[in-house]
């Protein structure tokens, strides 16, 4: 907070824009009770009905807000304020409204209502766009349907493939994309994939909102964290079998016993992590499984799965390495087989230096303390990376927590973040 | 194998005694077939329709050996050879023929149709029994159901609580146990269990015929495993909770990670067991669960279940002890919290040294090798120790492997313990 510091940005004085937080909070609220599972929880999974009524929730705002809403084959949604300079790539702001299974109010939502609000504080001021602004929300970002996270901005970017996996992927109850994506009205989602992707140059920019999901800007008391770079996520799904057996009846020297081969990877990927001695190093065993799971059965198997992230790729992949040495060397000591897979282990994206200086600027303008940081939760931003140049804004979340039900932003908080998105967006349009 | 090395015992020339080893194969197979999964596991719940089928065929082969059948309110059932004193505390044998989800085809059935074999042996040499030969079928050894093992000897060694517990318990489809006994025929389970316990001097001895259900037989060649004593379990239940949080947001010093406390812990009871350096001592951890379970969640809770068994109490205690102590650093370390809990810990039991030397002398009259042992894993005969002399034969399985499809014991070893186990019988049976 503090009182501005300088006194003009592009002609506007930072405290004409107001933002209005308890209407805000009234959608937040309001886009929350959009769930499958009860308050506090929130569950909105990809194309159920809570999904649909959000995305009509959202529209509506968009249209109240003046913007031309359009939406593409699978569901992405565009609102669009037209800028005097029609021709020349717009600028973007946006994120998701999906929620994995009994998680909070704010993740993605933040960048979407948020987006829609700092619209509406830059109209009440009277400024005008040179270049358009647009809105999006995107189809999908959380894996939890179909496995395929941030589904709607790695069409947008164009990723191969894509096809062939939604033509092949079903739900758990075995509903496949189309049919799931023709409940929610899209019923050609398959059909007109071809016509997702961007047209090169659609965007000058893509700005994305969103809460830290981390304890850092909390703990230090900072208000604006200016994302330098995304972290992709490599994940690793790691199996050993042994013999397994009667807990009582097979001698400690005769076992092959698989979960503890498991618990000592688990252990190994916190040693390998904390062995770089970098910060941005972050390594979790978030799945670990054993069969049978009886007390009085030795595992016979156990099933893990590893998630790396980094924002030195390099370093990253040296991690990984690490873990597999280690897991062989598990597997020979414990006489367990193994088999270790690399599931995905994409690049990270680096923010445009412009974007991070329109929002530093931006939160200089308004008097609020900020730091560059690296966002470690990957997003769509990731994928629009590919097809724009990106920045991220993260704003404070108590206690770090995100995918639970106490996951909560402060009104100051959103606002402060609203208000440099508004600034941030004013800039990049304003700019040649 | 091998000829026999003396040629009399108590009046019988041990060549006499002919097992039907070929008939006893088609029993266990066809038993086998009432099964709730398909072959070759076998799944056989208590009260199941599977169950009452085995129940029936149990109860029809021994009317056919000529037993007069006895069935008490819970289902335990007895097939009595009276003797010629009558009046004499019987001599008892006998097992199980539950079977957890996809297990095998040997573990309990053993004993019950080799004990009916080993009577029809000793029938066919034209031999009388002195004191009464009695083979029981134990109601649900096995826990999967209502979550008790030992059911049916519990009950009858009078062993308290049960009858409160029994009261409360329901199964996972929330049908209460009178329920499940009324459909399979126990109409007054519940009003009859005061009938169950049985009266003091009811046996003068129990012998329980069943596969090692571990490797050390198979693995030394050796024919007749003498059990001298059982293991009782002791197991825990081990909870661990921090704060969960995202796996890419998180930085490593910040996290509370209950999965990694849960490792650690599995794998320092694997360091204790193996402190005490006694072959008699095994610890296992064969449940661990994580919460949520999601590969970009850190686990916020990390449920363990923990099985430790030894001969030695002291010594088993004792583990227990440096397990909770390790539990508590690691809870202390890690910043999580602990919920520690001893869920049971019974004293082991001893066979009784009449009954082990009977064995010994069965083997020996057979020409088959022999050695002591340990059971580790507990029986009925745990429960009947309590309320009358015990001892256990164990014959080789294929690998030591249990619980599982390919549970199997060669016809050979089969026979020759029922060979053992039917001698045994006449010598206590002869026994003043
Ligand atoms: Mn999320
Ligand atoms: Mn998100
Ligand atoms: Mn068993
Ligand atoms: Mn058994």
């Amino acid at each position: 907070p503090g009182y501005p510091q300088s006194s003009g940005f592009c002609g506007l004085q930072s405290d004409e824009l107001i933002v209005d937080s308890f209407r805000l909070q009234q959608q937040i609220d309001e886009l929350a009770s959009f769930s499958d599972s009860s308050a506090p929880s929130v569950t909105r999974i990809l194309y159920s009905e809570a999904d649909v009524r959000a995305r009509r929730y959202i529209k509506d705002l968009m249209d109240s807000s003046g913007l031309i809403v359009r939406e593409d084959g699978v569901g992405n949604i565009f609102g669009r304020w037209e800028g005097s300079d029609s021709m020349a790539p717009a600028i973007a702001t946006g994120s998701h409204t999906d929620a994995i299974p009994f998680s909070g109010k704010y993740d993605g939502v933040v960048g979407v209502l948020g987006a829609i609000e700092a619209i509406n504080a830059l109209n009440r001021t009277g400024f005008k766009p040179r270049r358009s602004l647009e809105v999006i929300m995107f189809t999908s970002e959380e894996p939890t349907r179909f496995g395929i996270s941030c589904l709607g901005s790695r069409l947008l970017a164009g990723l191969p493939n894509m096809k062939s996996s939604l033509e092949r992927v079903v739900d758990k109850d075995n509903i496949s994309f189309p049919d799931a994506a023709a409940i929610a009205g899209y019923e050609f989602a398959l059909e007109t994939l071809l016509e997702v992707p961007l047209k090169e140059d659609t965007y000058a920019a893509f700005v994305e909102l969103h809460i830290e999901q981390g304890p850092i800007l909390e703990e230090e008391g900072i208000a604006i964290g200016i994302v330098t770079a995304i972290a992709a996520p490599a994940s690793l799904k790691v199996d050993f079998r042994g013999d397994g057996g009667h807990a009582g009846a097979v001698l400690m020297p005769s076992r092959n016993d698989a979960g503890l081969a498991a618990a000592e990877l688990a252990l190994a990927v916190e040693k390998h992590v904390l062995e770089t001695q970098s910060a941005d190093t972050v390594g979790t065993t978030g799945v670990l499984e054993l069969y049978p799971g009886a007390v009085n059965s030795i595992p016979s198997a156990a099933h893990i799965e590893i998630d790396i992230r980094d924002i030195d790729e390099q370093r990253r992949n040296s991690v990984i390495q690490h873990i597999k040495v280690s897991a062989s060397e598990i597997a020979t000591r414990r006489h367990v087989h193994l088999d270790f897979q690399i599931v995905t282990q994409d690049p990270p994206a680096a923010s445009s230096q412009k974007i991070v200086k329109a929002i530093e600027s931006a939160s200089q303008q308004l008097g609020l303390t900020s730091k560059h940081m690296i966002s470690r939760a990957y997003h769509d931003s990731l994928f629009m990376a590919r097809v724009s140049p990106m920045g991220m804004i993260f704003i404070p979340c108590y206690r770090g927590y995100s995918h639970r039900p106490d996951e909560f932003a402060s009104r100051e908080d959103l606002s402060n973040g609203i208000k440099v998105l508004a600034l941030s967006l004013l800039a990049l349009s304003s700019d040649l």
